[in-house]
């Protein structure tokens, strides 16, 4: 089996200025996630890593990088789902830590729950010697302009606090394991306690060996409405590809709740897609020692791994 | 269009003392969220006054009567869903409240948001004018033993842990909406922070005028592992009847997970059933005046409820 990895750094309208920054963060992402499914390590691992690289990459919305709440403080949300058992792990409105897709993978091997919210889940991560950081760390400059500019205008405008930079990964290995993971700061000037569709199983992401992975970003309350992540894998048990599932669940999200988002798909034999309703979504992908790379509909760069190292 | 309600007291071992309690509590329930929709109240109004009832009887495990964390303190979970536009509100490790279903109702209506945890929910309640209420009003005589017997065995096998007393309802109103909502605290013992399946949409129910409306119990990581609602509600969509569908979701959580649960369901032309795995699930239904109820596989007694008034 070739192995494969889809990353995804946030659907929605991405400012023409940051385009270089987002295409170099994706595509390290994904290289990065590839290199350990190269060297046999296991579909898990490899969306672990590469979310790890987005979260660290304060350009988007996860971990370094993430909006603030109306608080002006950072909580984040993340899941991380192993195909092959259905295990999963997860951590909601979790602040001060670095990685929290990392914390994720510990409350799915060293816990018998699936979920862990807001202080729960920094006890778990002192408990695991998970270091606790301030939060000021996690924030960045553009970040706390954004949260400035929310709070001046009153009332925020939907356009304004939809959040682009939510970042995923998907992936499947040399074995046929899928999995996927997917980590988020929310949406800007959110409430305090605001959770998404990120750590929402069945939304924010779901990997099922028997069908494929898939990790979304958009609106997590238009996402979770419509779980989309198992919409698109029920359309896939259906008989549909990886594209049409992901234009099927798309297009039902925007016809049932009038929303767009993104999604990056595998399914069981390494057939993979990006697709988007949004304005932009930045993706990158690996595949026989090919990647590919894109922001704008229709977009998809090629090259051979060997230029990009 | 015949209005139904259907409602559950948690799927599980049911301990024979308290058979008598259960089965008045969950018939009460029933009666009460009938009431709301013989007088051409709205599905989403009967399943949260339905469940208010039961959160308000000590006897189940949801609101008073809430089963204890590690800590000794109760933390609760509750989720409500509108078939109609898919909207829906849920609070998540939420303390101190008397009523987390009212708490998830507001969030569906007075926010932008579906699922507000911990100590954001806590302010979001404040802000609403919910009483805060000691935490130990909370909390039985009942619900405290079982957690101290747990602590002294140590490593707790899991059938100890085992939640029966969730509790959910399902109705379709004379318009034809149908609604969820499911309440609980979750699992005995739990780690500070656990969210189970029960705020989670699609886990721990799902509603959709299109298909129907589902509420869950049993196991929360179980449940949410395979998305135990929204399967329920895909298999209707492909033309299964409530009961096969019902029968199909559990058979499927039984041969991919390995565990057992139970479920309430109606679609949206008013039929409906109340299915489980587990060795018992607490249950009543009210439909065309007549009150049925059972806590034992293949159990179903029937009373107009003109008797039971």
């Amino acid at each position: 089996m070739k192995p494969v990895i889809v990353v995804h750094g946030g659907a929605g309208t991405i400012v023409q200025e940051y385009d270089k920054e987002y295409r170099s963060g994706v595509k390290r992402a994904a290289l990065r996630g590839y290199d350990i499914l190269r060297q046999g390590g296991d579909a898990v691992t490899a969306v672990e890593e590469a979310v790890v690289v987005l979260e660290d990459n304060p350009c988007f919305n996860a971990g370094h990088g993430s909006v603030l709440n109306e608080d002006g403080e950072v909580e984040m949300d993340a899941i991380i789902m192993d195909g092959k058992d259905l295990s999963s792990g997860a951590v909601s409105a979790v602040k001060c830590i670095a990685n929290p897709v990392k914390l994720a993978r510990l409350v799915m091997e060293k816990t018998d729950h699936l979920l862990l919210t807001c202080k729960g889940a920094s006890l778990f991560a002192k408990s695991q010697g998970i270091p606790e950081i301030p939060g000021e760390e996690l924030i960045t400059e553009r970040s706390r302009e954004r949260w400035k500019k929310n709070l001046k205008s009153g009332s925020i405008p939907k356009s304004v606090v939809r959040g682009t930079g939510t970042v995923g990964a998907v992936a499947v290995d040399s074995q046929g394991n899928v999995a996927c993971a997917t980590s988020t700061g929310g949406v800007s000037n959110k409430m305090v306690g605001r959770v998404g569709d990120t750590p929402c199983i069945g939304s924010g992401g779901y990997a099922d060996n028997n069908v494929g992975a898939v990790s979304t970003t958009g609106v997590g309350e238009s996402i979770m409405k419509v779980t989309l992540a198992r919409l698109i894998l029920h359309y896939m048990e259906q008989g549909m590809s990886v594209e049409e599932a992901s234009d099927a669940g798309l297009n039902y999200m925007k016809t049932r709740v009038d929303d767009t988002g993104g999604v990056i798909v595998v399914n069981s034999v390494g057939e993979w897609t990006a697709k988007f309703s949004s304005n932009q979504m930045s993706w990158a992908a690996v595949k026989d020692d090919n990647l590919q790379c894109g922001i704008y509909l229709g977009e998809n760069m090629i090259n051979p791994i060997s230029e990009t190292l």
